[in-house]
């Protein structure tokens, strides 16, 4: 099983967060890897790398010059996330194990709609990339995904009703 | 069935995106109502108008000068989402129908934890905030709470594999 996503048209500024969102739902869902295409964003990678190190786990941050790259290079099915696509809960059941997630971008060229495999929805209301890809990997990966251990972190936190427990790993 | 959201420590130009995902996040998994603390801020307000007046419901945001007061006004249960919670999964068949749903902010006050009912998780990794919102309501409300209709609406979209079908409701 290999999950990958890609986020299209990066920009640094105006899309740090979102795009960091991005990246810690891909790997707190279970996908190995975020490509990411737009601008090259150093600081960016830099949030992810950290993250990694502290939470463990082999998440990894890759830039490409072009989705049509990535498409053709991955062999597996493309699902392209898109508030005007059909709806994911009846899509689910048909996918395949090896899926690339693929999450706009302002303006997504129609090609992406054309070459996708898939074009599904999370619900057709205006609505956030971030969740979107949250509700679809959930969807995915069945709820038991989120609650994996991540190889090599420094920490991890005890599940508490009250307080903040969290367990340092290393010695 | 009451479901609020409550968005703490606002902050205009580093969370304005931020925010306004939470915000999409919350109309389109049914919520009827943002509150949020932190500054005031006119362009989160006229953002969200502007999908409210498009795409119809009768969502509202608002602003709320302190989190306790908020807690104190609210009847129902009040549940903070936070990566140090318990699992969100195991507690979803206990909850009321009315909620207010908490999500921070950087800073959370220890008195937070204390004051709510739940201190619920989705995951225990570094994620965000968006997508826990999206993933507790999907959870909470069903999948079918997705797909409702917006009364009012000037368009609405019908889901397409391969197209962006969009249909006008005014004449």
């Amino acid at each position: 099983m290999v999950v990958k996503v890609l986020r299209l048209g990066h920009r640094p500024v105006r899309d740090k967060r979102i795009s960091t969102h991005l990246a810690l739902v891909a790997r707190a869902f279970g996908a190995e890897e975020l490509i990411y295409t737009g601008v090259q964003d150093k600081g960016f990678k830099e949030s992810v790398e950290k993250v990694v190190d502290s939470w463990g786990g082999r998440f990894q941050l890759k830039h490409s010059e072009s989705w049509k790259k990535v498409f053709k290079e991955f062999d597996g099915q493309i699902v392209h996330l898109s508030m005007y696509g059909e709806d994911f809960q009846k899509k689910v059941p048909e996918l395949s194990e090896d899926l690339l997630v693929v999450v706009g971008g302002k303006k997504v060229p129609s090609q992406v709609f054309d070459e996708s495999d898939f074009n599904l929805s999370v619900g057709n209301q205006p609505h956030s990339e971030v969740s979107a890809l949250g509700v679809f990997l959930y969807e995915f990966f069945g709820p038991e995904g989120l609650y994996k251990d991540f190889e090599g972190a420094e920490r991890k936190i005890n599940p508490s009703a009250r307080s903040k427990d969290v367990e340092s790993l290393t010695n």
